[in-house]
């Protein structure tokens, strides 16, 4: 089936960037074409439209929707605290009910791929199966006296790639927590296991000072260079946070190719103090893509949103409003996001080859107007946010039409999840 | 005619912040009741949605919003350049078209209430009268020299007032622009007016370090010592930004009556450096509120997004994530911004007797999911945007009714503003 999306103004996001005026053909789940007058057996209009590239959020936690509201305007000690506590009451129904939950907020505010962290990670490929959104699905690995899975988090994990090896939407990955709660043993486990299995590895990685102060206290070194000195850090890796970072620490990481999943909404929320060395990484050839992080912590999964926040944020931080200008950071959100995710000859961009990843936002909504070439991507950072998305396409599928799920009854879904939550919170 | 609001979830913003499973009854423009089982000769139900005080913008410039994406990622210096030439070409029928997007923009995000300080006031005027959203419309005003205005801009002022006093939903004020474009004459003359009218005052203050610092050199005084030193501070006055203080301008401010609007995304954007000390004016007594600040320099008019902005500014700012909670910041979006506009007896909050200035918003929504009485506020604050807002009522009257505007076409505003952005924007 092809299907032609007719009329609107494409933010390409090719390697010049181009903002064309344009249709944009889509055949077997790719685009096939880029240009004037194209036909399809069905068509999209999207006049007075911008068709983009689906947003990537390179971090998150999606079954944390449950969760909205109940760990606010709290220091991390206490953070951690009360969103542990739920986490240990919470059942792999519950994870389904969040995710699908997740997947389609995410889904509502024009993201089309997405990178989770949790357990239960079978539980969310269901929810990506079901809403039709791409999951790149993060096994948490966590030694085995500290985990609270059933079974070793290794062995879960290599049963989970092996389920979904094969899925369409699905790329399995390894995730192993965090230097905290991963010892030598399991961390180098996790690379001989995503090796094995040729599958990916995300990790939260000095997000804190505290994280960075306890591990140089325990092993004499900070966690980056340690974790270069255990031979852990590849180019399979993207790291979540990476807020306290030296400019050694960036080199180290530019050197093994990993990429890094800057949030910086959650950073502000949890005030982890300071701000990621964007700017330095993107200098030193690091890629960054943007994550949301979960929802306790942000607490809303919209890229455009986080998008917004990244530039005021680092022009705020460096008194210097040139600082990540507006085409930048959409990178950071499209084919920057996509190279982190190793998925750059796939997704990232509108040409012709790559997967049929799209969102197409309305330009005539009051607060996008006047929308035209020369401040398209401006509008997008600074005015736009997911509500403006109109229609997602994801894999050639027409996911969401006219802000209405086509895969899912969404009634279904907000109601499951409310279940849920007031038995998971106890409300 | 009455009408009854039933079966929301109340945020009512009274003195002990209620939150109540409540309907609201609205007579003759104003609250007559909120309790259970009301009656109303017509009826909105309100299940599933919460009920809020609109919600209340104490800076802006409505008529910029045909400045999208004009001036983005510059310093303030490059950024004053490029919008004063495009101020110098504007129309007064720019200006309308301008406001009339601006107004619709705000009515669809929750606010009923915002304050503007721009010339042509009264095109912004005839919006407000047209879209019935409510206005606090200041004149701009500066030395007859220094000023694009025909003829002198306090007779402008004066006339304006005499024009709009007895407008219902209009409150004119008289806005001298900053101490960098007014004299001791023209802000002395200001207040003398202000006086005579009974109207407020309002203008931008010490946003920068160059503004302080110029003006040091030239008087020997920073503005708002030099401010009150002239007599200008009082309570009619409210001021914007108020970036740079020490807390002895603070305490200037709060012993002659002086409220502030702050406009965290503007001072991020432009990177104007360092954050407005809130949380030392909230303890020293004066009252702020929020404000988007103009189209050009956030780029957009929802209060939600600034209100979420500002919780996090401020989180990362002092690295302690427990400043400036979520009721705080609900606060400052709605009964502390009635404060500053010296308007909590009308405004700012769901009580018996006040103006029937209501938002309702969506809370079945997916990223509004799940909210509870418990969260309510939480959710307000870091997951909601403006996109969640349903109807919203002004004066007791229905102006968005399912997000469509009542009393104009929504389309037609959309259309002119197009069409005036061309011809200014030279596009």
């Amino acid at each position: 089936m092809s299907l032609a999306i007719k009329n609107g103004l494409v933010a390409t996001q090719n390697s010049k960037r181009d903002v064309l005026r344009a249709d944009v053909l889509i055949e077997d789940g790719r685009i096939a074409a880029i240009g004037k007058s194209l036909k399809g057996e069905k068509s999209i209009d999207a006049s007075g439209c911008a068709v983009i590239p689906g947003l990537v959020n390179c971090h998150g936690h999606a079954a944390m929707t449950l969760m909205k509201g109940v760990a606010d305007d709290l220091n991390l000690e206490q953070f951690l605290d009360r969103t542990f506590a739920i986490d240990a009451r919470r059942t792999r129904a519950d994870v389904k009910a969040g995710a699908m939950l997740g997947c389609l907020e995410m889904l509502l505010s024009g993201t089309t791929t997405f990178l989770d962290m949790y357990y239960h990670e079978d539980a969310v490929a269901e929810a990506v199966e079901a809403t039709g959104i791409r999951g790149y699905l993060g096994w948490a690995v966590l030694d085995d006296d500290k985990t609270t899975q059933k079974g070793s988090p290794l062995k879960n994990a290599d049963k989970f790639i092996k389920d979904f090896k094969s899925s369409n939407l699905v790329r399995p990955l390894i995730a192993p927590q965090g230097v905290y709660v991963c010892s030598e043993e399991t961390l180098l486990g996790a690379r001989e296991l995503a090796e094995k299995d040729d599958v990916g590895l995300h990790m939260h990685l000095q997000e804190t000072r505290h994280e960075v102060h306890e591990h140089e206290m325990k092993t004499g070194k900070r966690p980056i260079a340690w974790l270069d000195g255990i031979g852990f850090l590849n180019e399979r890796l993207s790291a979540a946070h990476c807020v306290w970072l030296t400019i050694n620490e960036i080199r180290l990481l530019k050197k093994n190719g990993v990429g890094v999943a800057h949030c910086p909404v959650s950073n502000a929320k949890l005030a982890s103090g300071g701000i990621a060395p964007v700017p330095e990484m993107r200098r030193e050839g690091v890629h960054v893509g943007l994550g949301t992080d979960g929802s306790a912590s942000n607490n809303c999964l919209d890229i455009f949103q986080e998008m917004k926040f990244c530039a005021l944020a680092h022009k705020a931080h460096r008194w210097d409003a040139t600082v990540l200008n507006a085409q930048e950071i959409f990178d950071m959100a499209t084919i920057e996001a996509a190279r982190v995710l190793g998925a750059e000859k796939e997704l990232g961009s509108i040409e012709k080859g790559k997967r049929a990843d799209l969102a197409i936002v309305d330009l005539t909504a009051p607060n996008m107007s006047p929308t035209y070439e020369g401040n398209l991507i401006s509008n997008l950072l600074y005015s736009c946010t997911g509500a403006n998305v109109r229609d997602v396409i994801v894999d050639g599928k027409v996911v969401l039409r006219a802000r209405k799920l086509k895969t899912c009854d969404e009634a279904q879904i907000a109601k499951e999840a409310e279940k849920h939550a007031r038995k998971l919170l106890e409300l």
